[in-house]
């Protein structure tokens, strides 16, 4: 993610940061090379394109503007939901930890460990599920929020994510055993449970479910050869213009090939990607003030424009 | 948010009051003068323009108009949510004030001062929020809604309205364990809660995760660098009329990209924003009113067309 | 709202109901007259078009088409999301009749007398909310569904509908202390009211909130240029034909341009609003049918097929 | 209906079951008529058509496509909509069966009877909201499922399926009364008649709310004039091929603004509406599956390709 | 379901995994084949040609890619809804073994039974699902999971799905029955099962209800015809790129129309069909993993990059 500053329009021209010009330059400097060719073979042979206009490659270039508009929708579509789904573990940890923080202390001090012991659950279920999407170790981050004795269970799990939210449901079983929390009471705190499996299942369905392949070469493809061809399209009616008309086209083109490509797996570290570190943090910071913890850390600043 | 009032369609042209153009005025004189340029130009090197035609423009303007289309939607959902979360904060504020209202008092005094507790934190949380998302000081607004004996508490939180959140969940909490409400009773109560921390979760990500600011730079760039081109491949078809031409297309596609811009951050207090000063209001008349309060403010009314 | 009768294709060209072309018909005259003068001036002053061609206008009328269907859709989501709201409303009254009239009448003559009056209220919270949406005085129509003693609070309160929904919530809580239901039985009669509370913040979401002015100004001064200009662009080429097509075009812009203002704002009275007296009716008739009522008055029949 | 059957994509062009083709065949024909007048016409008066060209119809093409793009999209998403409320009616009728038959007969003979009561209710429930849909009769579809006694009851009511609902509600109202099932039970119960409550009143919303009239007229005015208007601006460019062209462009344009017709009021029984009788008849199968009957009826099969 | 690897830009013009060429590569062969017919033919008579310009193609091509776009986005939400709906599925089994595996066990050895056998019952359920909407055999699957005196009830059905999850929801009867869990305990497990009953139900509906065949019909026929008759509105412009050019056209118009052909029904078990053998897989190793069982097997792998 990267954080806004609103610039000027002029400076715009000149921000890389968060820009995709650098994954497609070399594209772009090919199409304008292509261009500059186009006009000396067109100073020579002019023959070869007596005829030629651009008005073929309108045809082209209308179809090719929509599909890669669905794709970019598409992405961006993917991303925004990989993003709500967080905002919704926000959601959830918070009023899972003030519902069992503000009901079960009541019960005394059985109560309390309890409330606190899910509340770290929690925030190592978020930590947790950030490290099985980036496809990272989790325990360093998850060790200071777990009881010894279920490390050994967790490390078994092929899912860490989904044994974390098994632990908080067998915590939750628990406490209705003992009388902690009636029936009744125990229904909303399960809710957000499902809820946060929820996420988790979104987050997995995200990850693992790329658009089909078949997006992908069909406008990869088509996209490149429209570039390609489109210089021998332009040379006769915009003469000198020829290669920078060309490339500010392949840079719009490329621009969103390449963006959408980029968002539509938005779970790593990369510049377009989400700030799941942050958010994690977040979290982290907010439950633990509802332990009344004071050692709390610091809320993840931007680093260079980007947090990660 | 601007108070519509249906002028026709004459005197449209000349209203300025919400208006995009002063923001873009300044790039759309450059591109008149570039078209006047040009026109001179084309009068002393006609060469330089021979062949050139509005066609290859075409290509350009058709991917600029679809992604200049996208961001478009994409930024008035941002704002339309947004304005949608206020909504359900509006639904839950009013339905948690009913609730507590109709069925506290009903076991007296306590009850009463409970259930008038839990109402004042709610017109509060309100306050809270706007100010939390306009990065503004909330203790001018929120101070007479709550006890002495929580200010300390809440003064130390760094997530206001996630605090206040809190105080009432443990109100709750207390009214459950003082047998004020059956468990089954908290149910509802808590829902709005929930409910609550997810429009706060929802400001929170629309207003820290912007748009990829990629696309900022991709359609910016486009943008203006085919504003600037235009001219030349109007001069030779348009003649007289270049300058004109060029300006209100400039017009056209600045003025969607300014207003997009405006719409993606929808919290501040300029003419595009959300009226979050009027909702706030309106939900603490509604609130007050279910307490049976007599002195409640006026409406907010907009000043200079102007709501904020 | 217009009712339906599927003319034959031909028959289409002269229908005026629900028709939008009285409302613009002035500008399309307008532009056709404007046709009409630049034929004139293209005999006398050919030296002027000379050049001119329809291609650069193909520029503006991408981006403007792009721009204006946005808008159209944009107008047309909250036309029918206020239709789905009308449509939750039917599903909350009528559930909300169902559940009180199959609990409460079991437990005797106070209950009968309970079910009635919730029943009743919510009629005049149909009304009402109809009346609140159009800014007209619901009096004439809630007065017979009310009990005297609680019309003095009623008239007091900024926000009628909101105060009816409190009554019945009122009258909802005194169920529950008098044993009339069960806490578990209050639970889905409150959500319906939480429902309904839900409708009417979201119809008045949609009733304050426009479209951010800016749109109406930028498609609209775009249109309206686009459309002065095009005749001098289609002279050259469409010759006697300039003024027809110049009017048909505008006839789709300006009329697009002005059936999305219309919908934009669906709860007045006009041809293309929202039938929200019939639904009331609807509502209204179900209900009474609940409890038993014979004398019932007839579903409102479409007046000159226009149903408001 | 239609039953897919993936031919050849050679064979496809000579399908006629589930086509369009043969509504919109006269208005083709027309166009095809016309543009070989208009060659005709240019053989012998050339000066009429000097300078046209089809670069003003590109103008209107463009308006005319994303317009009615629009309203395709709109007719499909309430045709969908309409089938996603059905499929929400099966799983609701499912589950209540479900419910009522794991839960009920537990209590003994009372418990099964009312649990086989309410199944076949849902069942008559489900045939009556079809032929209130479709305004037919529906008595000869769900007398079979209905107790004589209450049979003069639904008779009289305007709302035959509101009233069946009634019916439902009334029955689980006796069973919590006489401790068939506690009130906790009683929920999810309610819970679905409130869906399929849900599901009526959104079928009825569709069925009595259709497009906005002013779409369809200036949609089908600007189609017609367009195809009227198309062949004199192609009969110099395309020369013999005008008429194949213009026939082929009406075919695209006059099919949508046709299947989108269809589409709008999904209900009826033709060849692009929803299979009700199928779907009620698979309803009608799992329910009394689920009461262990025997005698049940075949599935409905497509009659030469269609299913109604 | 294809597993992405991110070749170069450049290798992605060679990869066959995935790709929609092989199916439509004889239709592009043959209109590259016309192209070149077309070009001999304007050799030899160009009288035939003249005037003849690609731009009354854009006349049809504009309404072609918006249609094919329309189609497109419709098959793909019907995809990815497809995907939402399995990923729901993953969330209701995980936490339906989630709740009951940590309520029931607490009350002795029934409780694990029971718990047991649900979760059994869940991981049969989606096997069975599966097999429902190939259309395949699911004996061989579920068999293992089911106890011997349910498995001839089963065979009966003739909907096995929906058979089990009655299974599931007596076996949920008999616990509340005999105590082992309350009548609130009950419902989150039953919400569950009515989830299972919705992805089933929408899973019926996106295999029973294709997209209105005519839709199919007349975008098959445009696009062809349209590419057919391209290469001789081509050639008078581009010369020898003709063919090319047409050819590209061609895969751009034809793979969309095939992909989206594809999309639609995605419970197939080809290469762009849904992993549905792979999420069950995950399923049964999370639920059995719930039950503590060792022997899981092992996650399915891609097979040449094709996961099914």
């Amino acid at each position: 993610m990267i954080v806004r500053d609103r610039p000027s329009p002029l400076r715009l021209f000149f921000v890389m940061q968060g820009s995709i010009v650098p994954r497609i330059a070399p594209q772009i400097i090919c199409i304008f090379i292509l261009g500059c060719l186009d006009l000396l073979l067109h100073r020579y042979y002019p023959a070869f394109f007596s005829g030629l206009t651009a008005a073929p490659f309108a045809l082209m270039g209308l179809a090719l503007s929509i599909f890669l508009g669905f794709r970019n929708s598409a992405s961006y579509d993917r991303w925004w939901e990989a993003r709500k789904q967080w905002g919704q573990l926000v959601i959830d940890t918070r009023s899972l930890a003030r519902q069992v923080n503000s009901l079960m202390p009541e019960k005394g001090e059985t109560g309390s460990l309890a409330a606190r012991k899910i509340t770290r659950l929690s925030i190592a279920f978020t930590h947790a599920l950030r490290h099985h999407l980036r496809g990272t170790d989790a325990w360093s981050d998850i060790g200071d929020f777990l009881d010894h004795g279920m490390i050994d269970d967790l490390k078994r799990s092929r899912n860490l994510p989904d044994a974390l939210l098994r632990q908080i449901g067998q915590e939750l079983g628990r406490a209705v055993h003992s009388g902690l929390i009636s029936d009744v009471l125990y229904r909303p705190m399960e809710e957000r449970l499902t809820s946060m499996a929820s996420v988790q299942a979104a987050c997995e369905r995200i990850h693992t479910t790329p658009l089909p392949f078949a997006y992908n070469l069909l406008l990869h493809r088509t996209a490149y050869l429209y570039c390609f061809l489109l210089p021998f399209g332009l040379a006769s009616t915009l003469g000198l213009l020829t290669p920078l008309v060309s490339a500010i086209i392949a840079y719009t083109l490329f621009g969103l090939d390449a963006l959408s490509e980029e968002l539509e797996g938005p779970f790593g570290t990369s510049a377009h990607d989400l700030a799941l570190s942050a958010i994690s943090r977040t979290v982290e910071v907010n439950l633990r003030e509802t332990l009344d913890e004071q050692d709390l850390p610091a809320d993840l600043t931007p680093d260079n424009f980007h947090l990660c």
